[in-house]
């Protein structure tokens, strides 16, 4: 199987790999259709690391992957050949504590795709876990499927954040991650507002029905929110959380801080009582997060049009490095079967 | 009745004082026989503001209270002459949203004994509602009464910081909120440990039966607690709440900041999913308060010691705002009838 | 002011009241414009009372109710003369446990609008205080503001119930609490399913995009939900509920049961470790279910099209009584505004 | 190795046992040192069956399990040769919801100790993952580890009624788990009465510093507490647990209902707001159940004293069936360490 390997920093090169010993009998075979490609495998092209992640050998990038089943190991009953699937890009140890209590995804002995030094998904096939790939709803597409786990981390936030319909909430950046929390946060029920100081992103918000306020304005506007979720890692939008929250409200703290530490103005979350919550990844989301994509299936194809072949991996990887494209998200199509 | 009075930063003089019109129906007049001096007071006496709060006409000073009832309103039927309480000292405006849902501490109009521009209990009588003046268990004394104030601070970190029985907590600070908090989580089979600068703070810590670890080993150390609660406002006992908790863990900050912002690692927040829970004042916590000092009565004798009479309140203040007492905590009979 | 009085259980009869004394600094005086009729009204004028709750002495009746402010107190500054409300019918205490922790629903003090000895709002004009008034949206009716207190039912089913969005619902019980609870648990994100024995009922239910089972092919059914919801008190719902939720899920019960005991599967209560959790008018709903009323605004017009004269009062109340309407709601108005 | 099995109801017979295959590399083999006999126990030895659950082919019974580490897997790194652990007496699949979400109690595919067709612990040494063997504290005996397995079902108990410190709780049933759970309450700061119809149980409990009340007088009683938690499962105890529990309580059934329809007071359900929570064995309890038995340990002698040979395990049996015996506790050494 072709596999797109990035070498060293910003060099990927097309490699052949095989499975080997024979499929688990809780496994699947799947054929990769679809990977979204996000901000983190960018950093690991770019940089070779993400904080304490480091890049030390040569690694197979992506992690938001849909596919179709091609084997099911013995004891698989829920999944079967040609079963379109969305994969969870991780395997828990199932054993400690955070597994056994349902947060799985703090698991230090977690396998995380395109995590050094764990493969990712830019690969024609891959096997994974049945208890973690999920059938596609009918209507779905191969990269509508991918989004769920963009989606997931959306849905993560609302989990931790908590609040109840009728609520307010304001999302700080707007980029997938960010939007992609709008739409779950606006099926529970929430009045969404998104702010950002890119105004494409914000128009495209506007286009999905999310109310939106350039960040510049936001420290001027007197409204507070029940909560503020930061999907950004901007040390501005990080502070600015705890300045746009209610009192008693919820902080929710999802895009990865691109400085080690920030200034938070901590005394406000004393007098006002606040409540700062991170997000890391998600557990038991994607569920959710394909019912989530279906019933907001009409505002997706924001995020859909452009879908390269794996030997584009380097381009692709290379103008979103330099910042040189408007896609939203951009996917390749490891199979090809979606070219 | 004689009432001291903080006339300017510094400076506390003898005033009379009067009740004005009826007893309303619902309140209770009290002589105020204890009241514990806190940093709070000592701010206000030393530099006549806290943040926000500025102290600009002269106000009286006190808020951790108990005292006798000596008359009740018409419809008071839950006290009587000759009981002994512990007052509560705010009145929410029991109307807006933060009073309808329980977090009365967030009440924008709440009333709060000793902020200005609102008095406070070092004065030799009050008139308060009954429904926030609560009746001493057999046993306790007016002094140990009047801790159930700073009791109450603790009380609201273990509610805000959900610990189960059996798990750890780290509580950074051990001055009579650090110490009280520590009897608070241990009732609730929390194992405790107390971290500080000081040694002797520590000896009392130790002395209470809680573990204790001197703040400059700190970061040396390995272990990771389920939850860390800040009871000092120290930057650097801040900023340690958070590499000190385990991943998804949780933090509570009690202490009000000393500094504006403080710099937080909050990529450790979100990549560790931590949860950070400010902790201001409390609600609906006297009960629970006067049964854990009940409970805990034996290491009561830590706080108590020191009484002195109204008259001496400022040189008491002067004391205090010196640094120059060895007391873990210094009471005022305003009423005389502790002396 | 005109006024439909209770005399005796049948009997109505119209009087004149009058306020008396001043109107105290934060209440409002409103011109009832439209007042629901509800099933517990009807068992008052047909039986004389409700459980405990019992008639002794001549009552107004109604409580879901709106109208247009008239006079505001002198202290009120949230509403205004010719302000459209919808009334949340009860005065909690403010001060006992229940009040101060967030569930004046419990209090024992509280004082609820046609609920022996209190009239209710079948009378031209009310008093009552500022915080319980709630400014109708613009777009909403009179008789959809009513609406608020029904659907504020609904509003506390889906709080005790707490499904996350993507979860699935089942409602026994088609009436307008369940149809209206139906609306917002859709609101959250959940998947909503009704029953009941009435299949006009059901055709409206299918008719607000509610998923729909004949009460009588439930048994039938493998189908396990996350939560159940009666929303009827009729013995054979209240049993299955439990039977129809998955292990581990939420069963919330709304409607007054019709019998004192009714014989349940505790066994499958512990085997499946369930949660049962009862739901007693509301607290702190109003906003939210004004909020639901309004996005749900569209599938309202099956709650209306009948609005009655206040001299109808008894006719209607016989009408009800016999049972002899296909009225999902009847609604008066007092004021004859609506008329 | 030698083994107890329960041919049929009433007939046990000394078997000889083998492992089979290769020691998987996360597991132990632990030899048998104490096995604690449990109600669910007796009533597979008399009756065959427990609800759904009937033995159809001879079973090894025993569930309350301590031993000694005499073999490790490879993969093994949590304990040794010779290590002293407490065995929990199940496995989950680890991947279906119940498990991935932390409620693996309710996992439809778990294997569970002496629960047909499953054998139980009755033999001198089996083998166990090692995620679920937990070493014992220094201090606790074999006897006093086993008791670890009743403990847990308390533990969870305090976990499902999430009563906060100075709260109060009645328990009604005195037996082993009703004795435990009232340890564990205690041990969160909860205040604790405990109810039953026999007196020498009530002894014990006053013994051990908690409160009582004879059941036949708990009618009369004006009290009501916050938490009510049945831990008999007598009709009669469970209906009482709605009656006695306040308006906004929490019920708590721990007991397996030994009818399969109880009449409940569903009015009292609805009109006062209740919570009703099942237990069904417990998940994630272990670390916390051995250390309250630590904590609580000189209230333990009470369970001990009587251990008895593998060999005995029949007439052992065959008292408790006949209700013969006053120990509140039997236990049988299947290796004979602890004879």
């Amino acid at each position: 199987m072709k596999a797109a390997v990035l070498q060293q920093p910003g060099q990927i090169t097309m490699e052949e790999r095989f499975f080997e010993g024979p499929l688990p009998a809780d496994w699947v075979e799947v054929s990769v259709d679809a990977v979204g490609l996000c901000g983190s495998d960018v950093h690991y092209f770019k940089d070779g690391r993400i904080g304490d992640f480091i890049v030390t050998s040569p690694i197979i990038l992506g992690h938001e992957t849909a596919g179709t089943v091609t084997a099911v190991g013995d004891q698989v009953r829920t999944l079967q050949r040609g079963d379109r699937v969305a994969i969870e890009p991780n395997i828990p140890c199932g054993a400690c504590g955070y597994c056994r209590t349902g947060r799985y995804n703090l698991c230090p002995h977690i396998v995380f795709f395109a995590t050094p030094p764990v493969d990712g998904s830019l690969v024609e096939g891959i096997r994974h876990p049945a208890a973690f790939c999920y059938r596609l709803p009918d209507g779905l597409t191969m990269e509508e499927g991918a989004l769920a786990e963009p989606m997931s981390v959306g849905i993560q936030a609302t989990r931790r954040a908590q609040l109840s319909p009728g609520s307010s909430v304001l999302i700080t950046g707007s980029g997938p991650v960010g939007l992609l929390a709008g739409l779950a946060f606006r099926r529970g029920g929430v009045d969404v507002t998104v702010t950002d100081v890119a105004a494409g992103r914000l128009m495209i918000a506007e286009n999905m029905g999310l109310r939106t306020i350039p960040f510049a304005q936001l420290a001027a506007v007197q409204e507070r929110w029940d909560g503020v979720v930061d999907c950004s890692g901007a040390a501005s939008a990080v502070q600015a959380t705890v300045q746009a929250v209610r009192p008693g409200g919820v902080v929710v703290w999802v895009g990865m801080p691109q400085a080690h530490q920030i200034p938070i103005p901590t005394f406000e979350v004393v007098a006002r009582e606040l409540d700062i919550r991170g997000v890391f990844r998600y557990a038991n989301t994607y569920p959710a997060a394909l019912s989530t994509l279906l019933a907001e299936q009409r505002h997706l194809h924001h995020f859909l049009g452009r879908i390269e072949p794996l030997e584009r991996a380097v381009d692709v990887f290379g103008e979103l490095a330099a910042g040189n494209t408007s896609s939203l998200k951009i996917f390749i199509s490891p199979s090809g079967s979606r070219l």
